[in-house]
């Protein structure tokens, strides 16, 4: 059950011009599922990526990173039921395996395809049956394909995960879509699991990295299902270059800022869908901290409170048990934390006043708050004038029997 | 259901000469429960103490700080019910109200009082009860009574946690007994929840503060339930000096390594209790990280994978998805780990190899471990000659079903 989520309509996904999508069923670890999906990019595409933090970082993962520096990106092959990870030198073999397939399809280099896996970890990546499923994916290929892209990358996900938007630069139209996809294991460190934002803006190609990060850090980079951090995020933006605008040389003008804004709002739409149908959540929470002395020890404080399994599982009970809160912001590390500067909210109702309990707060008030399905937690810290925020939801026995489940 | 834990006979529990306990029913926040315990120490005992590195630390904790700074402690008072944090100013007050009500009874300074509050946060605690229930606790004050107080500091603890040895030092019998509470919010961090360890062995009163804290780091500094440190933690070890052996003036001789040896063994026992009665545990679980370049990189490794939600709920589900640790090694935040080093062990079970799964492992062995109630989960990282190792619990319906209770 998904927190205030709803799956996408295919007409609301407006095709970005220079970017086809086909699907097919691979039979990569189940039968009958689109499991297999290939971006086709036109030449002239920029494409730049962030990828996990995670030392295990999966073979796709590795290649990715290799193939985007040599440049000239034109496919991407996305697929489930397999993520490629704890596999070594075998697994990186598979990936490149991959690309070369593609790549002979195609009629282009290896080097110029980027290849993606989520789904069960440590477990051969099935490679034959991605190179018999790429002919049916490929023969596939339309732009107005977003949603059976989005349906095409799901694993634990109740809902296909797409947002659409268009700006005018110069009176010409931009658009920019984007999909998601994850549910579990979900802690992104540069960027999540899967993610990808497409726009048709003509951008300087040398501004398209700094992009990419900087996105990631106003979405993927600020929610958290588990705190569990994969071995295979990876958030890709391109950007088509077929727009009729003039090119974008800085994002500090009116048309830069209009187009980074609107993939920005893609970006944390899709980070937030992520959240909104993290495994088994019920409620949708906004941890955000205010007063810190840096942006740093503000997502220090806020993630400490969004891993607590104690502050996770009261939301799910709706219980404002506010204590717990109050003690994930002393252990979250700040080691000259002064407790009597400390003032907490639920939406807006105070409920703690230096370190104590507000002597105006009443219960009710706590609890009318608690039973909502969207809540924010605001934490002042009271140490100077930084704040940040991140994206979180509760945590539910749904949770615990989705990851018991052998090896979903 | 605890793990492999039965509740201590009264009669396999050593009385420590010089130490009286007694437990009343104050009716802190449930009437008919034993929640108040008191120690009484005679003249000359030594104590020291390590406490909660939580910012938001308790009353009672900065209390405890500052009464053993003074030194002589003659009492602790301690009671459950209420935690007696986030309570700010107030809560200080009441705090040294429970001192000085314990210290008239007692005829002594009301800095030789220590106070220990667990239970329910950012509620006043009701001093009044408190210094209600004194009298009948003092007058049940016995040296056989560890089970009671055992008893008596229990919260959503299943069973008593107490154990006793007894080593000989110069032909002189000297004993050590110790109790602890604590299911949830269990990440110490210097000390659990409630964890009291008293011998009656000389042994020179300099040497006291240091060997809290080693037996801390030998025990309570390693054990986790939910990764959430609580504001209460407090670990105290108290020699009563009444043993008629000669002074302990150094660790590193026979005597003291013997003394030595049994306390670690009470605090460890007592620590792995903890984890053994963790909210809603079924299994219990050793983390240990080999091959290291320090003792903290392993330890921030075996945190990573001992709070892994992914981790601890295929734990629960006997399911080998060894993956999940794999990515937990991965996410635990050494920046140039080399996972292509990396080997994974569950007990004798070899599953991967140099960062792969291992060619020759078989997924029924794997099983065959995951069903066991007690498990080593043993990771080599290749990096060097240190290792250190955590004991935690899996992560089950019940955990959730425990914290989601209003108020528990």
């Amino acid at each position: 059950m998904a927190v205030n989520l709803n799956a996408p309509r295919a007409e609301s996904l407006h095709a970005v011009a220079g970017v086809r999508i086909g699907v097919a069923e691979a039979g990569i670890r189940k039968a009958n599922r689109k499991d297999l999906t290939v971006f086709l990019l036109d030449e002239g595409a920029a494409v730049a990526g962030v990828f996990t933090q995670n030392r295990f970082c999966a073979a796709p993962v590795q290649v990715c990173r290799e193939h985007l520096a040599h440049g000239g990106v034109r496919a991407l092959v996305i697929n489930t039921g397999n993520a490629n990870a704890g596999t070594g030198e075998d697994g990186l073999v598979r990936a490149r395996t991959t690309c070369i397939a593609a790549a002979r399809l195609l009629d282009v280099a290896p080097e110029q395809v980027l290849p993606f896996s989520t789904g069960v970890i440590m477990e051969p990546l099935p490679v034959d049956r991605i190179e018999k499923g790429l002919p049916a994916a490929l023969a596939d290929a339309q732009p107005a394909h977003w949603l059976r892209a989005a349906e095409g990358i799901m694993t634990t996900d109740t809902l296909p995960k797409a947002f659409s938007r268009q700006v005018q630069v110069d009176g010409v139209t931009v658009t920019v879509t984007g999909i998601s996809k994850g549910a579990g294991m979900i802690r992104p460190n540069m960027a999540t699991m899967l993610g990808f934002v497409a726009t048709d803006a003509k951008i300087a190609p040398g501004l398209l990295p700094a992009l990419a990060l900087e996105l990631a850090e106003g979405s993927f980079n600020r929610v958290t299902v588990d705190g569990d951090t994969s071995t295979n995020d990876s958030f890709v933006v391109i950007a088509t270059n077929k727009a009729r605008h003039a090119e974008i040389a800085s994002f500090d003008t009116p048309a830069g800022r209009a187009v980074k804004d609107a993939m920005q709002e893609v970006a944390r739409l899709l980070a937030q869908a992520i959240v909104r149908d993290g495994e088994g959540a019920t409620k949708f929470i906004t941890v955000r901290v205010e007063g810190g002395q840096t942006g740093a020890e503000c997502r220090q404080v806020a993630y400490a409170i969004a891993h607590s399994p104690l502050v996770k599982t009261a939301f799910f009970a709706s219980d404002p048990n506010l204590g717990r809160i109050l003690a994930a912001v002393g252990y979250a590390g700040i080691a000259d934390l002064d407790q009597t500067k400390i003032d907490l909210y639920l939406d807006d109702v105070h409920v703690a006043r230096q370190g104590g309990r507000n002597p105006a707060y009443r219960e009710e008030d706590g609890q009318r708050v608690m039973k909502q399905a969207e809540i924010t937690v605001r934490v002042v810290l009271g140490r100077g004038d930084a704040a940040d925020q991140v994206w979180t939801c509760d945590f539910s026995h749904e949770y615990v029997t989705i990851n018991a489940d052998y090896r979903s």
